[in-house]
């Protein structure tokens, strides 16, 4: 498939459509609306006709759009009435002698891979407020201790030979050999709750907490009652307080919770045997064999009730009052209702969204998955997915780590890593198959408390010094992609940690400011303003510029505004002309970040001056 | 997407797997069965490790593969338990400094498309009859009128002003203006079973029937009965006459259907409301509105039950005695069970299967869809399409043919055509995304009744002379590739017809074999003879050796043969030279079609000389 090419400064790279107000006149309409379809491209190209291609009913129905030639572009135009749930299309381009076929994986002659057509979901229940949302994702045990008194005491717990452990906050967690996951700092609700002004300060408005439910552990994964806030967190009371607060300060907050398995200590595993997977040894399914984390079995239609049916069941019952949750983060989304002949995991992800707006319709539903998942992705399971695939793993492949999810397993793989045109196919590869509504809900992040911190890389340190360009370069990217930011606890500040154990990325948070990587968090605070501040950052449209090997260059944009990001892997310094006539009509550039100099526009051409690992990033008006 | 790139003679061409014998140790395995699973590649490459990746209850899950040289390929192989419905899976391949993923969408860089990931679906339902099956399709009225006292009478019927017409065997059809569809010849079932002798010389081994149900038109969508024959084909009698005679033939039989719509007379419209959907003015929703072809409504379960769930539904009772149907062709696959609101063809199709292959399990299942339709080749709905997407589009259009299916709406649009480049492209993204089980089953054509034939196309008459060669090369390409080859009745010799209106591929069956063009009935026996002594055509495995501009060449092989299809459509004599070191290690070479020197077989070299349009096929033999 030659669908995801690269044109530079050829007409061809200048044919763009997407999701946008700038191409759809409704961003999320309702069966029976007319939508107003349109599609651009340089004047100058040798396209004649385009014509609009879509499915009704599963009939293709072709219809001529009409073409006016506005400023350096022809646009063409033509309205459908959306009469079913989904509607797909595509563009079809006629030059006297050639044909062309356009979607989201880009202008081909080829007949297309219809995956990749712009898709329309219609009636779609989309979460608003995540347009706006800076996320923050918050380890609780490692943030803040808040209450002292509600802290685990030393031997409270026993696992795997393993007893509890008070630490004392900011001494290393050690790896799983030490304690098991049996190491407490005492982090609680109190504590996030204490540090609101902080997140405030940082630009942060939405929270997103790992599990907060009654479990013996630090992680909280092994659950052993869904309807408790543990009591060392502070129990129900101290999330009632704390949603108020955050509410109060217009701030959202997400929890996180495994339907896909319990604790071994739930009550259920006595009283409701039949929840489970029960082997013919007596034994119960675990989850990849972990045997504190009995998988939950949905061909038990009471256990589907308790969680996710009845009107008091698990996820609704936070999202109702005193709670009054925003979301729900699904922990290992992939495996969900599969066990070898059960595979029920479309039905019960369908079923839970539907239960889950029915209560609260704009409540933001997001579900761990690493790889290729844009089957849960297409409006009626998932809004988004922790995104790995689509954003974590391809940038920080780009800036220079062999990917860490593959090397879990595969250790000592060696990958090519820098290549802006392998970043720009995995990016599109993923994003090319969702609706434009889907790519702005994806949940994009750096890492998380599954992941070593990228900061701790051994591939970012070079002669003992830490890359700290390609740093900077992912932040920019995080905060400048299309999709939903979301911050790993500490990173604003370069926290202390490790690669190399599980623990490594839940070192305690430092409250001591003088500990901070000031250019670091300096940063952060001025892209999440950005962020907050560029409508186009949220809303705009998404195109790759320039994909080189070495060099990467993508725009948001939209019809008043663009914000180019361009970064080099390059270990020389460069000169670069980027024609910006796929982005539109300049008029005048300004630097955000970069130097004065770095940059010159000159009739829609920019020339670019950048040095090894540079970042640049320019806010650009337009006519 | 890197994916379907061609690599010209590198190790990276040699890398190899499939669901064939070779790399597959069970092609059709069940739940619990254990597979082993190899991928060969040259012994010279730089790859020093594999590793399978698939999923397990969605979890990936990563393991070695052990290697061993054998010959002039390393052969890397593993096994696993086959625990749920579909396997999916890829390779991960090391060098001392990269890491590659190879799936079916070829040997990339980036992380995957799992679309094209490997998949095997277990417990799958397979026809393995289609294995040895040569298919020829019958438009019953234009095929043999065995029985001339069942005719239609002139004024039989009456329809938007036309009236029936029994016409002169032989005499041209005209257009839809002069007889809408009722024009009638006289064909009938009896004539189809006259003809068996006629077929059995052919090579055919299979029919597939245009609709034969009790209707008022020549062409009988517009079924007025489900549970009767029409009686000018012979009645209920001469389809159990036909089914029987042609089992004793060992021949098999296939019947089409619309469960889509029914005629505006069957009985249903006036008793049965419901079975359809009645719109605010008493009409009722015709199919693309066509007055005569009200559309079914599956959201009536009675109707569910009446056409495809009760034991003596529609689609069972042809399954069962007398009349023992080998297959079922679906009209119209792509806008079953889609009405706006309703959009339930998944489980529709899902439904219909498993009735069916309750009854038979051994019957085809295949439905008519000229677009991308992978979701419903996954092994859980049809077996396969009418390969207009994956087979007949992309030939005609690299044999000289501007896409017709597109030229119904957009009728003067220019094509590149002769790209052998975007042959296989579009190809690869269709077969890509199939399961090696449901590769083998699409239905292969190179025309029906609902498209011109390709030898009555403009664009391959030249200063009014037929480009025979490229006709060859279709035929060629239909009985060498994978999938099941269907002849359209009539393209063997080369029948009269017309472009430019719906009839003109519905002329009268020619009997007088002295019309015949003797050169490519000659083709088609030899093409089909081949087909059926040669094991590696039914079973073997599938790749693209070149795929230039202009030079086309792939091979069908296994372990001990491979054959080999070279053609040009370039202007001028070439000489190339293909790497055979992708295919096997070869022995001697037989040449099939072509000049005894057009090739020379060279240390696993393929030296070729080839004219423009010239057609060589090769037996080569292997070590």
């Amino acid at each position: 498939m030659k669908q995801m090419e690269q044109y530079n400064g050829s007409w061809q790279d200048t044919v763009f459509s997407d999701g946008s107000k700038l191409f759809l006149s409704k961003s999320n309409p309702k069966v029976g609306d007319e939508v107003e379809i349109k599609i651009r491209l340089s004047k100058d190209s040798p396209i004649n006709r385009v014509f609009l291609r879509y499915l009704r009913n599963g009939e293709r129905t072709i219809v001529p759009m009409n073409g006016k030639t506005r400023g350096i572009y022809d646009i063409y135009k033509t309205s459908i009435e959306i009469n079913q749930r989904e509607i797909r299309y595509h563009f079809i381009l006629l030059t006297d002698s050639r044909t062309y076929f356009y979607n989201q994986g880009g202008l081909t002659e080829c007949i297309l891979n219809e995956d990749y057509d712009f898709k329309i979901i219609s009636d779609f229940s989309n979460p608003e407020w995540t347009k706006d949302a800076v996320f923050y994702q918050i380890f609780v045990d490692r943030f803040c201790n808040g209450c002292e008194e509600n802290d685990v005491k030393d031997n409270e717990y026993e696992e795997y030979g393993y007893h509890a452990r008070k630490i004392p906050w900011g001494e290393k967690p050690g790896s799983y050999d030490e304690f098991g996951n049996l190491n407490f700092y005492g982090g609680d609700l109190e504590g996030v709750e204490q540090k609101i002004p902080y997140l405030k300060d940082l630009g942060i408005n939405a929270l997103y907490l790992n599990p907060i439910f009654q479990s013996p552990s630090n992680h909280k994964y092994d659950c052993e009652d869904y309807f408790n806030v543990d009591k060392h967190f502070g129990g129900n009371e101290a999330l009632v307080s704390l949603s108020n607060k955050l509410h109060e300060n217009n701030m959202k907050i997400m929890l996180d919770i495994s339907i896909n398995h319990t604790g071994i200590t739930n009550k259920w595993v006595k009283d409701k045997r039949q929840y489970y997977y029960n082997k013919e040894d007596g034994s119960l399914e675990c989850w990849v064999g972990v045997k504190t984390l009995p998988v939950l079995n949905y061909n038990c239609k009471e256990l589907q009730d308790v969680i996710y049916r009845n009107e008091d069941c698990v996820l609704k019952h936070y999202l109702k009052k005193p709670y009054n949750l925003d979301g729900w983060r699904f922990d290992v989304g992939h495996t969900v209702a599969k066990m070898d002949a059960t595979q029920m995991d479309k039905e019960l992800w369908q079923d839970v969204r539907k239960s889950i707006k029915d209560t609260n319709d704009d409540a933001y539903i997001i579900a761990e998955h690493w790889t290729d998942c844009s089957e849960y992705l297409q409006g009626n399971m998932w809004d988004g997915t922790m995104n790995y695939i689509g954003f974590m793993r391809p940038v920080r492949r780009y800036l220079g780590e062999p990917d860490k999810y593959i090397r879990w397993v595969i250790e000592d793989l060696k990958m090519k890593t820098g290549s802006a045109d392998i970043f720009m196919r995995e990016i599109m590869a993923h994003y090319g198959r969702l609706p434009f509504q889907m790519q702005k809900l994806q949940f994009n992040l750096l890492g998380s408390h599954d992941i070593p911190r990228f900061h701790h890389s051994k591939y970012l340190m070079h002669d003992g010094k830490l890359n700290k360009d390609n740093i900077k370069a992912s932040i920019i990217m995080l905060l400048t992609f299309i999709g939903v930011p979301c911050i790993y606890y500490g990173d604003e500040i370069l926290i202390d940690g490790e690669d190399g154990n599980d623990q490594g990325c839940r070192y305690c948070m430092d409250w001591d400011s003088s500990h901070y990587d000031k250019e670091i968090h300096d940063l952060y605070k001025k892209m999440i303003s950005l962020r907050k501040s560029e409508e186009v950052l949220k809303s705009g449209s998404f195109k790759f510029i320039k994909a080189d090997e070495r060099i990467l260059s993508y725009a948001r944009f939209d019809d008043k505004t663009a914000i180019i990001y361009i970064n080099s892997q390059d270990d020389e310094y460069k000169k670069l002309t980027l024609s910006l006539d796929s982005i539109g009509q300049t008029e005048k550039v300004q630097t955000i970040l970069g130097r004065e100099d770095c940059c010159i526009l000159d009739n829609n051409n920019l020339h670019v001056y950048i040095n090894s690992n540079e970042n640049i990033l320019l806010k650009i008006a337009l006519k």
